[in-house]
């Protein structure tokens, strides 16, 4: 019987599997719902099965052949020990590896070069791998870390909106557009913040990069300190020998301009997604299994 | 009946009441339990009672007489009118006025003259008072606001040292500090900061001063910019026609150095306290029943 390689990418919206045959070629993705193994874990374990399944169905493989296929999983959560195994016991596969979702996006974008990944969305991380050593750097949430992440840039325009309206700093149109939206009554500013997640404050990020776009100063000067910040992560990344990075993430595609020129030429096109990276450690860890069956 | 003008520095942690004769001389003060008036407007009538009834025992004067007293109460929470009506109509005494905290140290900072306060504790509030007006800059929290605060100063610090520890930043005594504290583990130093209130990142302000007067590099620059957002403001204070300043709250001793040169010859010693403030706006306000009586 042919071993089929899985890679899944599961996240807290949904859950996308790839199957590949033996020889490493994709033959099928599929999506399902969502696989966030340390919130709800059977919910996950349900939405990795069914991303599968569809993805076998596809390609119109017995559905049977997931019992011997051999998994990569790229998950949040894949350092907390309880979860991994709950969710490691339960796979349809006989043999899986659950990974952070930062490698297998690490794995797609590099292929198998070495180099880094800044992880640019909501939060921020960093991953370098030398040699087969995979480093993480940062990753520490909202609250006192992920710096120059779209949560921080938001958080920082609704206070430099603040700052505005109390005549400190100019207003410009970046801060006028948040004013006017909440109806130039700063309670309601701060009201908001009191109760926003950091899913909140990012929803605010594109409109900076939009604004500073479109020359607006406060824009510019939020995204520098930002970039800055970023920035001083690059430098830790290539006194460590990296000499390739690749920026991913919802702001990944936006940053670029703004990184200082001392890093442009580092900067790289991603070679693929994060799906892709998982397929591919799925086949270089498992591909041996056909020899053996 | 001697008509006693009453001052009540109403705070979270304590009550503090002072009585003064017809003539403004403060006879006599007294302390007691919590008064704040939004979270608990039931304990804080008492306290503001207690507090009273304390003063005018060790004055000896007639508890009767608090029944024709008048007072100027300072509390937080000035600005909610549920709250200020509902305590208004149950204190002790015929007539009263309740003013926010803030204006009754700049009373006491001040005295009659125009001016400034920056209260500069676990948060900020800028106080300015020209020909009568008072304006109030600032005082929005800590979750968007309160920019030079101590909250904000712990929180920069505690973020600080998690740049140290991925090896970003340089450390320094200060950071190291707080990382050993924290037992090394990056993950209990985020663990604190995402239950931590804004007092208890504001525990770790002093520290920072502290560590800047020995000449840490990095304290200095984490307080040169917590001084660099007061000077904004001071510098909107200024264009508005401020000449003189008081710096109050648990910080405000310690901040001088840090203010801007263009600023310092603004500073001015804070000639009493909020209680002072108190019982002088009392004063100003109700001496004049005297002759009605």
């Amino acid at each position: 019987m042919t071993i089929y390689l899985i890679g899944i990418d599961g996240g807290g919206t949904s859950c996308r599997a790839a199957v590949a045959g033996p020889d490493g070629r994709i033959l099928a993705r599929a999506q399902s719902g969502p696989a966030n193994i340390l919130s709800d874990p059977d919910t996950a374990l349900e939405s990795i099965a069914d991303a599968t399944r569809a993805a076998f169905n596809a390609e119109g493989i017995d559905a049977r052949c997931i019992g011997s296929a051999r998994a990569v999983l790229g998950v949040a959560g894949n350092n907390v020990g309880d979860a991994v195994r709950h969710v490691k016991n339960r796979l349809p596969f006989p043999e899986a590896d659950i990974e952070s979702d930062g490698l297998i996006a690490l794995q797609g974008a590099l292929g198998n070069d070495d180099g880094a990944v800044a992880i640019l969305g909501t939060g921020t991380i960093y991953i370098s791998r030398q040699r087969n050593t995979v480093t993480y750097i940062g990753g520490w949430g909202f609250t006192i870390g992920d710096l120059g992440s779209g949560a921080r840039i938001g958080h920082a325009l609704l206070q430099e909106t603040l700052l505005a309206h109390d005549g400190i700093h100019a207003i410009s149109g970046v801060s006028g557009s948040v004013l006017a939206e909440f109806k130039n009554d700063p309670r309601n500013i701060v009201e908001f913040a009191r109760q926003a997640k950091p899913g909140d404050f990012g929803r605010y990020a594109p409109r900076v990069f939009e604004h500073a776009k479109q020359g607006d100063a406060v824009a510019a000067r939020l995204l520098k300190e930002a970039a800055v910040s970023v920035d001083e992560v690059l430098d830790r990344l290539v006194a460590r020998g990296t000499q390739k990075i690749c920026l991913l993430g919802g702001l990944g595609p936006l940053y670029p301009s703004w990184i200082a020129a001392r890093h442009q030429n580092l900067l790289a096109t991603p070679v693929g997604d994060a799906l892709t990276g998982a397929v591919a450690l799925a086949v270089s860890r498992f591909r041996h299994l056909k020899a053996i069956v």
